[in-house]
């Protein structure tokens, strides 16, 4: 299987990291090996790069915040304190930003705890987030799953990418309303499910209750979907050393996703499997669990020995396509 | 006291942090207050905003972890864990930056546990490291200094600023050695304190001694000058609300060091107070206590419960100039 420019350099700096005593550099975070314990996450959002120039510094800030919080979410941790690089242009409206990133943090029990200010050409944020263990859990990792068990999904995917389809066809987002008009002729079920894509990609939500539920269990392997399905997936597979079968029919894909694929011309597949942006949660449990109805969690498939990672749509069997969201490719 | 936008960004912030139950973000990174105790710091280093585009990526990850540990160093934290963002243009040598880093670490103490890589017009990094509470030692603040402390310098100030106004005029860096000859005709101790100064600029070095030392007195306040001593003595006489009175001729200035900022075309009080980018620590203890001589630090000045922070030259004596660094401003 062959890796982006971005894994390869994850996995030449992870061997070296062994090395050095570290070994939860696969996961979304790390956990501290002492006094804590804390699992520390890190992610950027970036002007062009993750969000339009234009988005709201209130979408931006909060945007920042849930990205972080899913990789939390994939470790089972409870948030806590964050710690808040921010640098930008002199016209950024920082401070609406940070207001934004306080009321955000603080529905979700997060505090900020520190951070750096400074100036640059465009927007570059980085959020670093400590979680702690909840009572009674155990964090997660990717290299948990095991051949027999059932792959689940938390949330939805593809509909982040729609959604940013959409911001690319006209689609506007003021105040507290997504306006489709420059989409076309659109259905009722349409617009609800266009505007839940629009939302979905500017202020996605970070599953963390399917993560402390997973952390209670006796075994459980959980990745977020950052960067595509596909991407993910065999991620979570190459941690663990299994393979996958998906199948595509039990993927959560209503016929409005589909329409208003075509409408902005983009096969629907692409999307779910490569879009990317999703935060959802990838996760595998034994056949024999289920997580509870009130989580919305949807099985997809399940973890073979077979290392190989297919996907079976109908009859046919293939490898699962390729498409994903690398930064260093795109 | 006017304070530049950063500052009043950074209080704003403070006031609705402090609400939220952090006391202490007035410092240069946080406790976090519960289960470790850890310090955590954050702190970018941005192309051309910290540092020229063509500087090798080796200096331009020593240069990171050097301000981040100057932090630790001015909290009496010994340096444990670096969480490590970095954004910039594919053809960026990320590899040669990330294996410097961890070399770098290495002699610091400083494991690598974590991180994200993403695409960005201009390489962008931000460290959050992690430092522990030294065996004996206590936490160091800004608002500890009180009136008839003496106030002393560990590590030059303004060299660094020489050294960015030398690289301007045409410095040069060579794997390890420094090329000056654009400078002009110098005398053997002008090249030595040029190359010196030059170094210092490019990788600074953090006194985690002094902190330590520090620590474990029964008083101490502390700051590190990354804005310059001017701005960073009002940060810490804000936090102690306390004055200051630093004798200039006290200052550690060479005279080869007034000759070079003539050449540069500088005012050497000018990059003795404002320069920025000195990562010396500046603290105050009790007039009765003296740093060991090994830490090679110099008296500058006293606390005065008078809350101007006033400079004396001679017989005269004024306010010190608001000369500085803000990331705001220039």
């Amino acid at each position: 299987m062959s890796l982006g420019p971005e894994d390869r350099l994850h996995t030449w700096l992870r061997q070296r990291l062994r090395r050095a005593g570290f070994d939860r550099l696969g996961d979304d975070g790390a956990i501290l090996p002492a006094a804590g314990p804390w699992a520390v996450t890190q992610d950027h959002q970036i002007e062009n790069v993750h969000f339009s120039a234009e988005l709201d510094p209130r979408l931006v800030a909060r945007r920042l915040l849930a990205v972080n919080l899913s990789d939390l979410a994939a470790m089972g941790a409870r948030p806590a304190f964050a710690f808040l690089a921010l640098s930008c242009p002199p016209d950024f409206d920082a401070r609406r930003f940070l207001e934004s990133f306080i009321a955000a943090g603080q529905r979700f029990g997060v505090e900020l705890a520190g951070g750096d200010l400074a100036r640059n050409d465009k927007i570059t944020t980085v959020l670093t987030l400590l979680g702690t263990l909840p009572p009674g859990g155990d964090w997660l990792t990717r290299s948990n799953a095991r051949p027999d068990d059932r792959l689940w999904l938390a949330g939805a995917v593809g509909l982040s990418a729609l959604g940013r389809c959409l911001l690319e066809s006209g689609a506007r987002v003021a105040a507290r309303s997504v306006d489709l008009s420059a989409i076309g002729e659109l259905t009722r079920r349409e617009e609800q499910l266009g505007r839940r894509a629009v939302r979905c990609h500017l202020a996605p939500r970070p599953q963390l209750e399917v993560g402390w539920w997973l952390g209670s269990q006796q075994r459980a392997a959980a990745i977020d979907i950052s960067d595509g399905l596909a991407i993910d997936l065999r991620r979570l597979c190459r941690e663990s050393r299994v393979g996958a079968l998906i199948q595509v029919e039990s993927l959560p894909i209503p016929k409005e996703f589909i329409s208003l694929c075509r409408k902005v011309g983009r096969p629907e597949l692409d999307l779910v499997l490569g879009g990317g942006e999703d935060y959802a949660l990838l996760f595998s449990i034994p056949a024999s669990a289920s997580p509870p109805r009130s989580l919305r969690c949807t099985p997809i498939g399940a973890v073979t020995a077979d290392p190989r990672v297919l996907m079976s749509l109908g009859e046919l069997v293939r490898p699962l396509p390729e498409a994903g969201w690398d930064h260093f490719i795109l």
